[in-house]
């Protein structure tokens, strides 16, 4: 399927680790669907068979000689594959599609972190998506050390990307604020220091702000 | 580990299926040896344990789905993956590196057949490799009917690129001699019709050719 002019609304939500990114879109599901919308919402890297085994081995903890560059073209396929099967027909159906992860994760953590630069980054994406972009990004930001702090207390099984230094976490975060910088009508930051709650009603007003015919 | 001026020489081996690249490689090894050259042979997708993992991804024969761009992005990463941590140590060590298809089965099979584009897959495969190319391809060029019906009768295993339709396979050598007529310096022409042993006789005299000094 070749990625055309769409139906529906794509919102993704972005953030470092322990953003809240899950929990929230929990949170929201309900409001979003209280008016009649059909919401259709996946994750990446997976989301369909072929980009769950993709996932897998990006995220094996004993894969740590995988490369940025690797990493990235890894991502980007699977990316590929999860929007030719899901995401794309549920657009074309009028569907509101919410991801959690979408291209500001690879630049925030190829282009940004590990240093293979914005614009390889966003050339590789561009070739996986025909230049799709959200209509949306909601860009959960939140202190490196609190971020870490709630994945390994959390529930969720530890990754390999969990487990690289404090050091790579703190450019994610700093290259997920240049990208809100340079795209304020797409990309809205919301403070998630907050509780979980606050953080629902933020990201709430934000949709609704960007879509007062629909919410 | 970046891709940096080597000090081996990269061989690549190239055709449709059924060309007879593994049999004609175990032929020559023993001739490149001789005189004393460190030799790897390896093979993609694949050669190591990651790349591996992506292998079964692409040729799975439940993968229907794949989208050519998706197969692309996965093909690029197993190379950059196997360049990294297998060829790259090697070339860098002096040793002489046969490896079974490499960025031209990309233009061939992805940028040609499946209608991505030459230049499109050209810019993944760089980003990829960062530039490398082989000191010298061979590509085994072979009639479309009797590559298959090799393949067919041979004792390894059918994969999802063995399945496709016999138009694709026409489109990939229509492909490979586009680029072996553009770039008659790297790529050299082998009739892969004749027998085991002339084909052979024909890579080594190719190979001595371009390295007199070695072979």
């Amino acid at each position: 399927m070749s990625i055309n002019k769409k139906k529906g609304i794509l919102i993704s939500l972005e953030g470092p680790e322990g953003a809240g990114k899950t929990t929230i879109l929990q949170e929201i599901l309900p409001h979003l669907e209280k008016n009649g919308a059909q919401v259709l919402t996946t994750r990446e890297p997976g989301g369909i068979r072929i980009a769950e085994s993709i996932r897998e081995i990006i995220l094996a903890p004993e894969n740590t000689a995988i490369d940025g560059k690797t990493e990235l073209l890894l991502f980007a396929a699977a990316r590929r594959q999860h929007l030719n099967e899901k995401v794309l027909p549920a657009l074309a159906a009028g569907k509101v599609v919410v991801i959690d992860r979408f291209i500001d994760s690879s630049v925030a953590y190829q282009g940004y972190a590990r240093g293979i630069g914005v614009a390889e980054t966003m050339a590789i994406n561009d070739f996986a998506t025909d230049g799709l972009l959200p209509d949306l990004t909601l860009y959960l930001d939140v202190a490196t050390e609190i971020g870490l702090a709630r994945v390994m207390t959390g529930d969720r099984e530890i990754n390999r990307l969990d487990l690289e230094a404090a050091e790579m976490h703190r450019k994610v975060r700093a290259g997920y604020q240049k990208i809100a910088a340079e795209n304020p009508d797409r990309v809205k930051t919301i403070d998630a220091g907050q509780s979980i709650s606050e953080v629902a009603e933020a990201a709430m007003t934000a949709i609704t702000a960007k879509f007062p015919e629909i919410f």
